[in-house]
């Protein structure tokens, strides 16, 4: 009975707590890296959390992965190869297989027990041909590969202390990744909340990512489970994704058979990349926030 | 000591709540018209709340404010009167004066209490020249005056069972406004939460607009305070937002002498009249959902 009406309380600051009603704890565990916890609750289905920090909920999850993965791969001409490091509840993996132009996916996730635990959910696309899973460490895997990728997408946890994705927001880290990436290559990653009290390191992000590529934009959405407004950045070397024209879009998503898609859809590409102006203040006055090795930021 | 630690709880649903710490209770009382409090809170400054709703914070009512006014008049080629029903606040009217087009506003309100609560923040506002005050219930006035406006603004509480705004959000409300508009008019409404629990009362202003006006656009923002993103609706005779370009923004702007916008500029403009796919779809599920004198709708 008293599980009835636990509630999980979302820290946003010590004044501000957002109270979701929790249906079942299904797990509530430390791993080797992290500590995970797999809830559902009363509105939004089943939801992971990493160090307290939700990942996903099952009821709008379509949101963040279809806007980490599609703006990404559609202002990429033709991507073959694509990386994913984190990634590993293989919801990323779920739309990058949509294009078909897609040959191979690496996935490179650290934490096994969480790739084990969402495999009921999702272990089908980690059976697909074209996917191998790796468990490790990303900024090391990236660090030894020969290989080179069209794109590279970062699907981390936020960077908290002592936390497994510390090192792969740092200059150091984009460095690597823009070493691996092809002559046209992209990057994108989950660039954390640009709202209160993550505005900062959001803006460190998206000031860290200037400093290696030539092309860096931002955009956004509200995510309703993570009861705020999300970040994510994509960083090119050659395409920008603000430069495709509606026709494009819709010609790339034709052409590579992309079905079933909730969130995304030309018009959307085409009004992703407007930042308010108050924003744009704020990135102007911090423009010597950098994240590095030796000065990481953590939220 | 008690007030020290008091938070105050935005319901979302039965299953979510929001959590604010209160640093001082100012007012909290029954007006003849509705409950107001007006709180301070530790991470927002000041909040009124009409019926338990949250109706701006001053740290970020900049957001509300100037979305509910710039998109709808730079809309207009030439704004000279403008008729706000509701906003007894003064936020929505000191963006209005911005606008050097502009010769005379009255504003309706049906609550003294809440105009005289806020006359500290804003009454210097009602000072000016052009404006008019005007106590009283805004369905009647406009049934009534003789007046034709260029820009009417709902700026309005949720509608609530028995609350003062009901019946200014129905269709036949709605064509009583579209009377009172010159051939190049337009009004804009606050419109709601697109968001779970909202989102069908958010769909159902968006098609009762549709059913009166020719050109109806809606537009999006994350409001911190609100803990959700907020909805508007401009609906349109003549001209449709999304068609000015950008530099004819830019050149109202600057002929208006417009300055010290926090949040709207030309390129939000640009961005702003994109709709992710689930809401068009959900709009596309729900377009008989009208809402009439006969068939109000609650939040």
């Amino acid at each position: 009975m008293a599980k009835k009406n636990k509630w999980i309380a979302d820290h946003i600051t010590d004044n501000e707590y957002h109270l979701y009603k929790v249906k079942k704890v299904l797990v509530d565990k430390e791993t080797d890296y992290q500590h995970v916890k797999f809830i559902e609750t009363k509105d939004y289905g089943k939801c992971l959390y990493l160090n307290d920090h939700i990942q996903f909920a099952e009821k709008d999850e379509y949101i963040y992965h279809e806007l980490l993965i599609h703006p990404a791969l559609i202002t990429h001409p033709e991507p073959k190869k694509v990386l994913v490091i984190g990634g590993g509840d293989g919801f990323a993996l779920r739309e990058i297989l949509k294009h078909n132009t897609v040959k191979e996916v690496i996935v490179v996730d650290i934490d096994m027990q969480v790739v084990e635990l969402m495999s009921e959910l999702n272990g089908k696309y980690f059976q697909d041909k074209r996917v191998k899973m790796i468990y490790g460490d990303g900024r090391k895997y990236l660090e030894d590969t020969s290989e080179i990728y069209d794109v590279i997408v970062l699907d981390l946890s936020e960077p908290v202390k002592d936390g497994p994705s510390n090192l792969l927001f740092t200059k150091e880290f984009y460095n690597i990744v823009k070493k691996k990436l092809s002559k046209i290559g992209l990057m994108v990653v989950q660039a954390i909340s640009p709202i209160h009290p993550y505005r900062k390191i959001h803006i460190a992000i998206y000031n860290t990512l200037c400093y290696i590529f030539p092309i860096v934009k931002l955009f956004y959405a509200y995510i309703p489970s993570y009861g705020t407004e999300w970040g994510f950045a994509i960083a090119s070397k050659k395409y920008d994704p603000e430069n495709l024209t509606k026709d494009e879009i819709e010609k790339r998503l034709t052409k590579r058979y992309i079905k079933g898609l909730k969130y995304y859809y030309s018009d959307l590409h085409k009004g992703l990349f407007t930042i308010p102006k108050d924003l744009l203040n704020d990135i102007n006055l911090n423009k010597k926030l950098i994240i590095t090795d030796k000065k990481p930021l953590f939220v």
